[in-house]
């Protein structure tokens, strides 16, 4: 019923995204690999979002959704809550645009991402997320304050937003016949579904999510929301307790199915990442890649797309799992 | 005197070397950093020859070579010596290319430099690089063999496919200030200075070598080349003991000066490309970024290029450097 009530975004949200984001997100660059091609057989096509600025794909949903603010919007300012990149992509959107934000963040988010969002000038609230709603608390700060809430993944312009980075994907290489995107409440998966959608029909659209939250996957396969507890994972960006109802909305529709990937893949695909491929992914960036290599899809001879959605590690983890 | 009979490449060189590597080379991307940026007062713009196929820009050299070999040349096939990246360059041309590979390498070159080239298919033979004269042993095995030696780096065919790199980032940026290239043999600096003659007439072209084996600088600042001991540095691939008469004659007329850094500024430079750029970069693909950042470079408010050379690092090793 709800469904039927709200608005999803179109392609069209994406397009619009797109010129507003010119000149202030970086085009990534696709990068291809030889010997991931000869490993899995099949023609590899990374889009990097590790290389987007403050390190996420994040900045495009952000920096979309507040350029659509109203002046008295702008004004009182933004506020959201954030395990780590939305939060920065937030702090960074506000400051470029010159408003006030509030990022409630869980106790225990990387450190690096906790410091580079203050870094951005962002007032950082913490909160402990196992015991504590984030929802329900930013909600209430939003209406104390005035400020506009813009969640991290369940709203039309976030999402319009993250599109753009399989938009640009499909206008550099052509029609896909499958692209891998990581899954934490749907963001960047249900985006990249409206692109693909409209510039590669053919294309099957998989959405990838740690192994220990697989809520999307039940979700998709009951076809209502399913909500969990916090999943424990290597994939903090991923570590979603459900997804969106305009997410879903979109997921359902446009998604062709659910895969999951275990934390042992995704430090094999960060050591590959790293080792052959010279570039640092975060755990949750990895989703794609292990599902390319692990999920049994049969890709042999086929173009597939794979986002890596962010590198936003601690170096000190990050030497931990490397030396693995 | 012996420079006046030699014939030093020239730019157009250049140009014929970017079209035999067109479909073989990467075209690397060009990257930018907000932070960086605000770090130093400049506008930088970084080369990324980490993300060349095999890791590295020497692909490009090594394959602008090979591709002119005679029928016969092909044949008898291409030996060299080489502490890491050239080696795997020749070793992956010289199999797409069709023709054996023989390989000098020192016996302590990193692990996955080793494998690499086996794996591209290449015969390694080791020698001892503190007690062993690499050029020698070579000249004489590919005598025996009759077999090509392509050096990594005084030859004026590899000369001309290394500055294909500074061609694509000029065509990319435009004009620049500055443009900082590391330092070893003097392949990729030279080859980046004919470029930049050619492209960007007024940029000042700087070559970076680590502190420890400085040759080049002596060598810039006295005249003639300089011979010094193998240097001892974490920049495995700039620990070249003399200038070649090629390179030299390039650098002496087009490069402004030759600088130094640290090993400790490389370890700098490395955790700021991995945290801040999400990339893997060797300790000797940090050189320029490195002078950048401490050798006083009057760059504010300039344009300045860092040629980011190659990110072929054993995962151990870049884990304890991103943990120093």
């Amino acid at each position: 019923m709800l469904c039927s009530m709200i608005n999803l975004p179109t392609y069209d949200d994406v397009i619009s995204a797109s010129q507003r984001l010119q000149g202030h997100a970086h085009r990534t660059p696709v990068l291809r690999s030889t010997t991931a091609d000869q490993m899995l057989g099949a023609q590899l096509f990374f889009k990097c979002e590790n290389f987007q600025r403050m390190g996420a794909f994040k900045f495009r949903g952000a920096f979309n959704a507040l350029s659509k603010f109203s002046d008295a919007q702008r004004k009182a300012g933004v506020i959201t809550f954030s395990s780590g990149n939305h939060a920065q992509a937030i702090a960074l959107s506000a400051r470029t645009l010159g408003m006030p934000a509030v990022i409630v963040m869980p106790h225990d988010a990387p450190a690096a991402k906790k410091a580079a969002t203050q870094g951005y000038g962002a007032e950082v609230i913490s909160y402990d997320r196992f015991t504590q709603d984030r929802e329900a608390l930013t909600s209430q700060m939003a209406a104390e304050r005035g400020m506009t809430l813009i969640p991290p993944y369940d709203h039309p312009d976030v999402m319009a937003g993250q599109g753009t980075a399989a938009k640009e994907l499909f206008e550099e290489v052509g029609e896909l016949d499958y692209l891998l995107v990581c899954l934490g409440g749907g963001g960047l998966l249900s985006g990249c579904a409206l692109a693909a959608r409209a510039l590669s029909p053919g294309c099957k659209v998989y959405g990838v999510e740690p192994e220990a939250g697989n809520d999307g996957q039940q979700s998709f396969r009951s076809g209502s929301i399913v909500n969990i507890p916090t999943p424990k994972t290597i994939a903090d960006g991923a570590q979603t307790q459900h997804l969106g109802q305009y997410t879903f909305g979109v997921i359902k529709r446009d998604v062709t199915d659910i895969l999951t990937a275990t934390d042992a893949q995704l430090i094999e695909a960060m050591k590959f990442f790293a080792e052959r491929m010279k570039m640092v992914v975060e755990p949750t960036g990895c989703l794609g890649f292990a599902a390319a290599r692990h999920a049994g899809l049969p890709i042999q001879g086929k173009r597939v797309g794979v986002l890596v959605s962010g590198g936003n590690v601690d170096l000190g983890r990050l030497a931990e799992f490397l030396a693995a």
